[in-house]
């Protein structure tokens, strides 16, 4: 059997790509997803600015329940696999998976995303999604006029950290270095800011809490001396790995046309520069990173494959 | 006082734009809407293709309801006034209302979207929303497997049939001449679909039907007879309006590039041709016409106005 649409990746873009494209009427849509479908949003434990869903009970996992089940409602089918490349032979698409034979697909959606890369600090991964975060956009406004800290010296790391001091009391920005990587007008910006202040030449040792969530954060200067920030909030930018491996040919190239940073490029139709090759979500350049944007980006390219399956046919 | 950032407009794209620039840390966020918010879903009697909103005992007014408060809750404000138009001054945009002082905003965000064009029959706006739709994808999966009635000759209605009649166990093309205004290729693919009827010169009379909604359409043809489909679903395409005028200045120029049609150019991230100008939603080019694309748009468009805020700061 060749499929319709083989949607790689199962978090909110490539969900919602499964929703449209079968409630479209495709009639074999399979989601490729190894783990548990939901996507990075799974691990907060609160979501405020998913538009309509307005429900402080409810944690991330709750949210995507809901959702995945609306999507196997209309017939999308999960399908627990980890895909290790896409390739084009002909007009179709070889899905290759890990240990199994390939599946055949007429059109691909790609919706792997990219994943925030960790500092590796103490507590880390144990205080991430409560205190410990990664989206500035996503979890600025529960430090509403409170103090928070920012890991990192990049372009993200300073413009995030601008964007907090907006909406929190303080805001601390740790950098290892004394020089930025970050644009100087940006860097100019952020050091003019009343509420911001900068502690170069340190790292963060340490972040500890309780079972409410973060209580303090240790840092280690350069200079051997150690400092402890009593705050419930720690923002951490040192970068994103965009997950476009199953994109990568034998011969190291793309199958598609990336950026420098290994974004795919798309158009406002997430057409890719490969015909019959989709993208949907924080994989392509300009992703905002949210959960709606990833949401619409989905719809897109299911109705796109819908439109480009017609014209084939 | 000048706004932060002015909203034209208050469906779906407006309240998440709202939503976004307001819990990012704006202080003076107006949404600018003459009638109440949430746009032309608060006409829907059911919604299932919003991603994580899955509830059949909930209207699209019920749903827009929550959506609102959301909005609300973060500092959003609402000004019940028409804008008549939005121009630039120096770096700031002058929001001009109907009957009342203008406004100063240092960005502005567009989201006045489009308005179906209705076609005149008798029962039309009677039943819309209970049988008759202009949105294949939103309702098409409502009518699974029963048949329904299109009318129009353009590229969409003849796209949105051809969609429709991969859900549908039949679908009638209702259109008053005998040649389509739609490309060759859709026309051909569309005459060669075995469950699509086309009827040619003929026009929709009257949609008929009870308190559960459309049961029948009576055909006139024009040779005078009269035909009657039994069936309870109508999707009318007979194009739509771009709300653009509020960007038309006095001498009948747009303040930003659209296309042909009216439709804003825009990029990725809703940027348009004039600095300081966002859209989002239906009023741009290539828009889905989707509320989950919609609100993603929105999100967007807020988070853009924050960046370029910043750097103008």
């Amino acid at each position: 059997m060749i499929l319709d649409c083989a949607i790689i990746g199962g978090g909110p873009a490539g969900l919602t790509a499964g929703l449209y494209a079968s409630r479209g009427g495709l009639q074999n849509v399979t989601m490729f997803e190894k783990g548990m479908p939901g996507g990075q949003i799974t691990q907060s434990s609160e979501i405020e600015n998913y538009p309509g869903f307005f429900d402080h009970t409810k944690s991330g996992m709750d949210f995507m329940d809901t959702w995945q089940k609306q999507c196997f409602h209309f017939g999308m089918k999960h399908q627990m696999e980890e895909v290790t490349s896409v390739y084009k032979v002909g007009d179709n698409f070889q899905i290759a998976l890990a240990g199994k034979e390939p599946v055949e697909a007429k059109t691909v959606i790609v919706c792997t995303g990219s994943t925030p890369k960790r500092a590796g600090f103490k507590g880390e991964d144990e205080f991430f999604g409560k205190g410990v975060s990664t989206c500035a956009t996503c979890d600025g406004f529960f430090y509403k006029n409170r103090e928070v800290v920012v890991l990192g010296g990049g372009d993200t790391a300073l413009e995030e950290a601008f964007y907090l001091s907006n909406i929190c009391s303080k805001v601390y920005i740790v950098h290892r270095k004394d020089t930025f990587r970050a644009a100087p007008s940006t860097v100019e910006r952020v050091q003019k800011k009343d509420n911001i202040e900068i502690i170069t030449n340190a790292v963060i040792n340490e972040v500890v809490g309780d079972n409410m969530g973060v209580n303090g954060v240790y840092l280690g200067i350069n200079d051997g001396s150690t400092r402890k920030l009593d705050l419930t909030g720690l923002f951490v930018f040192v970068g994103h790995n965009v997950n476009n491996m199953v994109l990568k040919s034998n011969n190291g190239e793309f199958i598609c046309d990336v950026n420098e940073n290994g974004q795919v490029i798309a158009n406002l139709r997430m057409h890719t520069s490969l015909e019959g090759l989709f993208v949907a979500g924080d994989i392509r350049i300009d992703a905002p990173k949210q959960v709606v944007c990833a949401a619409g980006d989905g719809a897109v390219s299911a109705l796109e494959v819908i439109s480009y399956l017609q014209e084939r046919s």
